[in-house]
């Protein structure tokens, strides 16, 4: 379990939080990443917590370009971060499989998308709907200065798809290195 | 988050635990369900942990026949039950989605083999693999006596599926209702 804390420590400094959908996080001036539940000594705003998983919609071919292109996260120059949780509604959770799959990949190109941007823009994904928390999704990414504007042409892209449509609430908190 | 704890107290009697593959679990006398993270009073053999959430394969058309046939758990003659808990191995995991879909349902028919047996075998499954525990699944089935039969039929038939190869882990436990 990974836990994002916002509060007044951490090793990110926060820049900026903006509600894109739905209900905005409070104001903090920095975020703090734990690995798992653990202790947080100190005063915080909120915390939000999720768990890496397998890849829910990559087919063989997606999956393959991924894994030989995309970097971890921690890269020396990847001093620029941004976390993006969001929530979907009730009619994405309706749909069967083979039905988001379809608007996910075949209409959206969300894996697609996400490719094209690697390995500059390091993304990391986090579940967390079974979990009873306030978001389905969280997700880290990791990127140069350098790559500030690809990055913005990324999430612009993905806010204008079908997929989209579905999400009914998105904080976006974007961070520098707290070097 | 639904909790299974084996000791010597709870709804369900245990009448048998047995390994079907690797490692079982220590033998107990009774099972407790608790709807939540909660402190257990007593002492206890062993605690399995696990959430419920969205259909992971199912398609449109096997999700209606689900929903339109399934019934509840907790039916008033439903006094056997069967928790099953099972770990697949990495080679499951590393595999991309049409590749797992393709296992399970074009060639394992575990949905189908499911819907074969509802409504009298209700079956409720807990997802624990990304939260830490030793198993990745829990199936919770719930049954009259008089489907006995059929139930020890639908676990012979999903074991002898190419699905279950990839099983490294499973234990068999067996109850009834402690009324």
């Amino acid at each position: 379990m990974t836990e994002f804390i916002g509060g007044h420590i951490g090793q990110w400094k926060v820049t900026s939080i903006r509600a894109v959908t739905g209900m905005s996080l409070e104001v903090v001036s920095h975020l703090q990443i734990n690995q798992k539940d653990s202790f947080v000594s100190g005063s915080f705003r909120w915390k939000l917590k999720g768990f890496s998983s397998n890849l829910r919609y990559a087919e063989r071919t997606e999956k393959e370009k991924l894994l030989a292109i995309q970097e971890g996260l921690g890269r020396i120059n990847s001093t620029c971060a941004a976390l993006i949780p969001i929530r979907k509604n009730e009619m994405w959770w309706a749909m069967a499989q083979d039905e988001r799959r379809a608007i996910f990949e075949k209409r959206s190109h969300h894996t697609d998308t996400g490719i094209k941007y690697l390995p500059a823009i390091a993304r990391k994904l986090y579940h967390c709907r079974d979990i009873g928390e306030p978001f389905d999704f969280l997700t880290w990414f990791e990127y140069a200065p350098s790559d500030s504007e690809p990055f913005e042409e990324l999430v612009y892209t993905l806010r204008k798809t079908e997929e989209w449509k579905y999400v009914d609430r998105e904080v976006d908190i974007r961070l520098v290195r707290n070097d």
